[in-house]
């Protein structure tokens, strides 16, 4: 092959390179779901929501069809848009997630978008990556109920899917091909220029008092502890109810997902750890936290500064934290089901 | 027919009779969806859950058959009893209803527990009974979106539906024998026997020192000047947001089923109007409001003195009034799904 005709097959790769270095980077090497991570002593400052990423666009596009396909679950019921919908900011806006069946989960749905900035992935960061996690609720006998042999099977009977999985990928339609693409697609809903990443950048006008005086809250009461990063959240772990008893005050019976990260790792200490959820957006996605028991925003800042921080917010405070959160609200992607 | 022979009959008849009177005596005579109900000028009592009604077995027995028959959907996925749950109090636990393919409804699932005593059904009360209720979600295009015909069409395959509803009617699987029954069995599912109606029977210990606080601030606040009755709640309607725009202050952008009452009457003054919901069971039935907006029993005690009694509520009275909520949790029926 003349070295011309190589070009764009080389300039493909290093797209790939540094799409993979830009995410694996977020991930400490060799982590396995079964380790107990051990957060960053020092805090990762906050910074803007990119505006674009790069990726492998024709993953992206085969990506998007897959993640919109039913076919991945085990009656042709669910797709991952099920529960990840883009008209719902990337959740679902129910309590707790649905499965084939109508069969009830046990979390809320997380929001996809921004999730390539996550440092691992489900509440209780069981994955470490978004490819990882693309095969969980395709295993999930409440959730999509299936398995790789199976959706491969049905879409292997698709000759469109066959073509772009080869185009793409020798060995064609394979299950880590395709969580790649689905994980390729979702690295695409991130959501830049919210007015606070605008303020950031400089912009002094786009956020308004409230906001602004909600973001000085959110440092001086130390939210920031936790949500901090490019992803306001997503870099590490937390014990829910560090200044109170969370699930003795919500006065429902303990679940199996309350236990968190426990569930990963066995240790005691890790009992009603979570992964710190992003805040981008967090404004559209409600209702709230792991077990979607909160209903409102003012209603989460106030139970946050509550059980993580040991502060009553006064009635000014809380409004101006909410304000702020508003302002986290990024363009969401354009997405064609 | 020897008399001796008529016997069981008579009796059968009698049941019927007492049946029918016991619910249709809640319900105006001749009352058509499409006018304004005018509300009891008077206050109904607070009387307690009786212990069992006069039903006809043989329809309660078909009806909750019908009730988990997913063949009343289009593509037998939803069943009645998908949304109305016996393991969650007659609800789905969920924001809103969802129905075939997943798609999302606009109003939160109310129970079905203790429905018979309700005067109207829907939030909007837009049935005045149950049999028409039943109706609704087979049509509803984003329930179960079906028709009769085509729900008899698959029933009457089914040789012991065909046996059974020809035993009760000589006309067999008919629509309005499908609804007779499924009503039957609704009215089967009440609950008597909560702290709350031991105590209204006497019993001066069954209520703790905070619900009987609560009870007191319940009268004397006047949350009983609409959920009254047996029911406490459904005999009456009520605008959201008497005392406050309940709907500016809820930041989320209006929709056809918050205008309540006015889809039935066209009329201004039924704008955001509503069907009081029943309060028995209430701390079970989370989350809350016709959009399940809200999520904690609390913070629905909060809004509708805030909002329905223009009162801000202190910590413990609010607590209070939780605990009496609390101790209007019946006896669930047992229910063999």
């Amino acid at each position: 092959m003349p070295l011309s005709r190589a070009i764009p097959f080389l300039l493909l790769a290093g797209l790939f390179g540094l799409a993979g270095w830009l995410f694996l980077s977020h991930e400490e090497p060799g982590m396995r779901p079964t380790e107990t991570y051990i957060p960053p002593a020092t805090e990762q400052p906050i910074t803007p929501i990119p505006e674009f990423l790069a990726l492998d666009a024709r993953k992206v596009e085969l990506g998007r069809r897959l993640f919109h396909d039913k076919r991945l679950s085990r009656d042709d019921t669910v797709s991952c848009a099920s529960c990840h919908d883009m008209r719902r900011a990337g959740g679902d806006g129910q309590v707790v997630a649905i499965g084939v069946e109508r069969q009830m989960g046990t979390v809320n749905s997380p929001t996809v978008l921004n999730s390539a900035f996550n440092f691992s992935q489900f509440w209780d960061g069981r994955a470490t990556t978004l490819e990882e996690q693309a095969e969980g609720p395709v295993h999930n006998p409440i959730e999509m109920a299936t398995n790789w042999t199976e959706v491969i099977r049905k879409l292997s009977r698709d000759e469109q899917y066959q073509r772009e999985f080869r185009a793409i990928w020798p060995d064609g339609i394979k299950a880590a091909n395709i969580q790649n693409a689905i994980a390729e697609f979702e690295r695409s809903l991130i959501t830049p220029d919210s007015a606070f990443d605008r303020y950031l950048k400089g912009d002094d006008q786009a956020l308004g008092t409230e906001a602004r005086k909600g973001w000085d809250l959110f440092r001086n009461l130390g939210c920031i502890a936790c949500h901090q990063g490019v992803n306001m959240g997503g870099n590490m772990f937390a014990n829910l109810g560090v200044m109170g008893d969370f699930f003795v005050d919500r006065g429902t019976p303990i679940t199996k997902s309350d236990l968190g990260r426990y569930n990963v790792t066995g240790r005691e200490e890790d009992r009603h750890v979570f992964k710190v959820p992003t805040l981008r957006n967090i404004a559209l996605t409600a209702p709230y936290f792991h077990d979607g028991s909160i209903a409102k925003l003012e209603q989460s800042v106030e139970t946050m500064a509550r059980y993580q921080l040991g502060v009553e917010l006064s009635a000014p405070d809380k409004t101006a934290l909410v304000a702020f959160l508003q302002s986290l609200n990024g363009r969401l992607p354009v997405v064609v089901p």
